[in-house]
């Protein structure tokens, strides 16, 4: 089944509200093999709305909108699309029933407002989905070629109810045994640039996807690898997903960490705590953003003790020990410097790991030899130290956001010994 | 100008992203009085990026993309409308050099990888638009009746540094003399309810909106109120948001801390600056956030000298000088203990300023007289000392963003005398 979703509200054209609610519809439908082939936002605009839902119509014979069910004269979804297909409006007594329920039950004194009551203006011939979680009902209309259109309303609360008590499950009696899915898997890897990922992948000797389509997601956590089989049974997508997924871990070597919402904080500290290990970081430039990562992860506590955040040099010296003559002679942001706070925080915090960031983030303090993005990373794990050097892209919040993960990748990877 | 916004992406209609860039298009675009008339999402299907993309340009004339320009086999934007308007594609020499210069910047080694020259086919009388944040050049493709699309690419930071300095100019040329805007100011407050704040906006004597729209943005960094003008000369709108914005200001009061995009970090800093302070943090339940937010505004490093994160309580003894009586008799979580946190972290880096924040920020942890939530937080200008406790509502996430943000309050209204 395949389905058009369309999002109703000036607030959407504006940019003022992030449309989260048709992203929402997309992966519940998805996960009942309905495939939403194309999105579309439109102005509260009686004309704005009956073409955006009419060429919808029109395309696919099957359109959720969301918006424009409320109280108020901007709501204009319904008598746009009873228009669409032809129909009149009536005043339906029981929904007028149960609005005058919920503002009882709500403990409002007085009379139910007057502007409520175009809540159950409802399309002749058409279908109440009843709204437990608000006053705004849904709306299914249909026609005699099978076509139709539900209303839900743009409250995401009141929408995510209705969909999945009301309309999800009259779709689905729609939908001949549902006997296809839609089911997606993320390899999560990082350290290695999106075109180099990509040669390797490509150079797989007899590779075969298996029909699934492959999405190369690149961000500042690293190139996400996503697989997704669409138009098979849950088992048959499940098999092949895993198969292929096997085939591009093996291709992507020591840089997967994870698969699906897998966070490499979260990676590590289960590394560190099946090591035995406790961690401390010390960290310059991204100014206490490891430490803040590592700790978003619930129980962080029995592995992560602490950190020293030295974003003053005065501070590298005197908090984590790293000599002056090393800060002279090499520079504040040098693997050396980054050896001497890595092993300096591991000392001073009585950790057994340690783990440093010195880097120079921008948009200001780059000079030739050390260009804005140059980062120093090293760790000491036990009185092993390992560090490197990388320029890395993107703005300030990207370079220092990116200098974590690099951070975080080293402890993992000196941990696995692949580093 | 009227305009249609295609954002590209099968992630999109499988909602596992949500498109924050159509969002941002949107508002960029109505500040400059160029109106989005719908915004469409299709799939990185050929058939599916033609038929999105050719139905906006019948309606309106003028499509921007994001999305598909990548340098993998997924990327289909670019050959997709090439077809649409009849063009043939060509490498083009000067993006392939600006590639290897790219790659060679990076201090990357080895040859650029094949899958990078993907991303220097441009359809044949195109315009490359230059992108100084990443690899993916942006396209401007415009016809004999001067239709056009715009092809931007969809990592956010790309699309937005490629938008603004490439792709606006030239839209705005073409507009001739953008009668009336759609404009907004926002004033930023923290520390007060949404309702508290309603309460006292409906209670002024006389209130005037003069025809502005007022919305209540609440989240954890606190409240915005945002102001818009629709359908106003520039001139004008600016005049009544000013005059508005003062209006809001006087009744929130020492809540504001500032307007549009303003950071609180960025406003404690420029405070601290001009009291000629140098403030050191430390961090428990935080874990390093705090010092993140300070160190995430450029040039921090002036009043910034760093801090220590105690997240174990040992650390909390050793590293801050917290008695250990303090923690046996009030607990790692009380105001006495974020006292001396506060006062210990400006005694060990030498600053003139500290602050502390220990809490619990969930999900495990809470007890009946201490729940979930429950932070303390305190700050030591010179050696006075004030502090407090709060209970803070969310998650985990959510916990630790807001006892950030009411860390920084206190310092603030501290500075400010108003404490």
């Amino acid at each position: 089944m395949q389905i058009e979703v369309v999002t109703i509200g000036d607030e959407l054209l504006l940019g003022f509200t992030i449309d989260t609610n048709g992203a929402w519809l997309a992966r519940e439908l998805a996960q009942h093999g309905i495939t939403v082939v194309r999105r579309t936002s439109v102005a509260d605009q009686a004309d704005a709305i009956a073409s955006g839902v009419g060429d919808a119509l029109e395309r696919t014979g099957a359109v959720i909108t969301t918006g424009g069910l409320g109280p108020t004269s901007d709501d204009l979804t319904k008598p746009s699309i009873a228009r669409l297909f032809g129909r009149e409006m009536h005043i339906d007594d029981a929904v007028v029933e149960s609005l005058h329920r919920r503002w009882k039950a709500l403990g409002r004194s007085g009379d139910l407002p007057r502007s409520n009551l175009q809540q159950a203006l409802i399309p002749d011939r058409a279908i109440v989905l009843p709204n437990a979680h608000g006053t705004a009902p849904g709306i299914w209309l249909d026609d005699a070629r099978g076509r139709f259109v539900a209303m839900l309303p743009g409250v995401p609360r009141e929408m995510r109810g209705l969909f999945t008590e009301q309309l999800l499950p009259r779709m689905l009696q729609r939908l001949a045994g549902a006997p296809t899915v839609v089911r997606s898997l993320t390899v999560r890897t990082t350290g290695i640039a999106e075109s180099v990922l990509s040669d390797r992948i490509l150079a797989i000797e007899g590779l075969e996807l298996e029909g699934l389509d492959l999405a190369y997601l690149p961000g500042w956590e690293g190139v996400d690898l996503r697989l997704t089989a669409r138009g098979l049974s849950a088992e048959e997508a499940d098999a092949r997903l895993a198969r292929v997924a096997a085939v591009l871990r093996a291709a992507a070597g020591e840089h997967v960490y994870g698969t699906g919402t897998d966070d490499l904080a979260g990676v590590v500290l289960a590394a560190l705590r099946a090591a035995g290990e406790r961690i401390a970081v010390a960290e310059s430039c991204t100014g206490g953003l490891l430490g803040a990562r590592l700790t978003a992860i619930p129980g962080a506590s029995d592995v992560m003790l602490g950190g020293i955040i030295a974003y003053h040099n005065e501070v590298k010296a005197s908090a984590l020990g790293v000599c002056r003559e090393t800060l002279e002679a090499h520079g504040a942001v040098s693997q050396e410097t980054a050896r001497a706070m890595a092993t300096g925080v591991r000392a001073a915090l009585g950790a057994s790991v340690g783990v440093a960031i010195t880097g120079i983030a921008g948009p200001g303090g780059g000079t030739p030899d050390k260009p804005v993005g140059t980062v120093c990373i090293a760790a000491d794990i036990e009185g092993a130290v390992q560090s490197f050097r990388a320029i890395l892209i993107g703005d300030r919040h990207e370079v220092r956001q990116r200098s974590a993960q690099s951070a975080l990748s080293l402890v993992r990877r000196m941990l696995l010994g692949t580093a």
